[in-house]
């Protein structure tokens, strides 16, 4: 039986998503929690869709596992209401809950399966920084002109080498990918930039939002992104944003 | 020479606003952080405009001091950018900053030259709780209807006696009050209410959130606040909705 999970997390409590050694991530915290669920009488494995990096929030992470257990299949395939209640119980205080678990057809993939992901970047834009929205958004104090950057930010939309807009550490073998929609707008102090695409680059979210701060600061100009485009160059991008101001928000299949 | 501040704080990390022996207050912090900008060679007094408690934030409560060094007047009087700037150093991570300063005339005081008070409170409303919100929001699991809550709100405009909508230990002398604007809207999962008022009594803004919550519920009717405001009985209406839901906004003067 393949369950598919919902998982909302503050990216500032994890080492990103991904399980690694020594380090504490939302994949490892999750199953763990399962496996308490089951009482350890399975080992599963959750699949995430993104690899969100360390700082990265979510509100909306989807992951599916696979239960082999006949027993246990027996007991939670038509309790997966109370299933979300023990996982969560196990989850109390460590910064990850998981919102939502459906079973999900044979063939699903949280990560192949995917069509589209949604993610938001939010900076505060005001000139002294912010102790209620800290860990949450990106500070920036110079004024930005929201409207320059959502007209930049179009010039991302289609299908584009993005060679100069993934880290160094992007592993991907091709650096074409599709911008279904990027839109930019303001709301008070916040400067809120919405991107929606099947798959990303790594990084690639960040860097768009560096850049983008600095056409808002007037630094470069909007059809400036076409020539970097063009280039490929990373260096010639602006920096990487930080992690803390971006969520992952939706993933359609 | 007076001067008018603009602070913001994160409520969690403050036993409210007023100074107090043994807790740890906005106020206090500070007048501390002030008096160390001034070398401690005069000692401020804080007026702020709202006393909050323990728990509600603030992302613009107003203060004065007044400074009657003349050193220490001739020094910062043109240099209040920069006296932000040395006041911060000293709030660093403290969970409160000084956000705005400026020169107000003589007759000016924080609390007494109040015109409106503009609150905002918000719940967040999803069947399971919020790990990136949490301390920010009021979680409520079950549905709430916003415009039933909406509805409801417009009973409270204008001028109404609101014993029932105080905190036993409220010690106004007179419960009259006048709402000048309320409003309650969804954005996604949260339920934000809005409300101005010249002054509050203690407590109202979170009584009447607990009031609305039951009307967003069904519990009560709508047209139900009529026969609270009439009754004057605190026991007949809502909870105290939790403090770190409530945000002081902005003080008109």
């Amino acid at each position: 039986m393949k369950i598919k999970l919902t998982v909302e997390y503050d990216g500032i409590k994890f080492f990103g998503w991904q399980k690694q050694e020594d380090f504490n991530s939302v994949q490892e915290t999750v199953e763990t929690a399962i496996n308490s669920v089951f009482d350890n009488k399975e080992q599963i494995e959750l699949f995430g869709a993104g690899r969100t990096d360390t700082g990265v929030h979510a509100t909306a992470q989807i992951a599916h596992f696979e239960l082999l257990n006949p027993e246990l299949i027996n007991i939670w395939k038509n309790n997966l209401g109370k299933f979300i209640l023990a996982v969560n119980f196990y989850l109390q205080d460590k910064g990850t809950l998981v919102t939502n678990a459906e079973i999900a057809s044979d063939d699903f993939h949280a990560r192949f399966s995917v069509k589209m992901r949604y993610y938001k970047y939010i900076i505060f834009n005001r000139n002294i920084k912010s102790v209620i929205y800290e860990n949450r958004t990106w500070h920036i104090a110079q004024k930005l002109d929201e409207n320059k950057m959502h007209k930049a930010a179009q010039y991302f939309l289609g299908t584009h080498n993005l060679n100069a807009f993934r880290s160094a550490h992007c592993n991907a073998a091709n650096p074409i990918r599709t911008i279904s929609e990027i839109s930019v707008y303001r709301k008070e102090d916040f400067i809120i930039m919405e991107i929606a695409a099947k798959s990303f680059l790594h990084n690639q979210v960040r860097i768009t939002m560096g850049t983008l701060k600095d056409i808002g600061l007037g630094k470069i100009s909007e059809d400036s992104i076409t020539q970097l485009l063009k280039s490929g160059d990373r260096t010639k991008a602006g920096v990487t944003a930080p992690p803390y101001g971006l969520y992952l928000i939706k993933i359609d299949y």
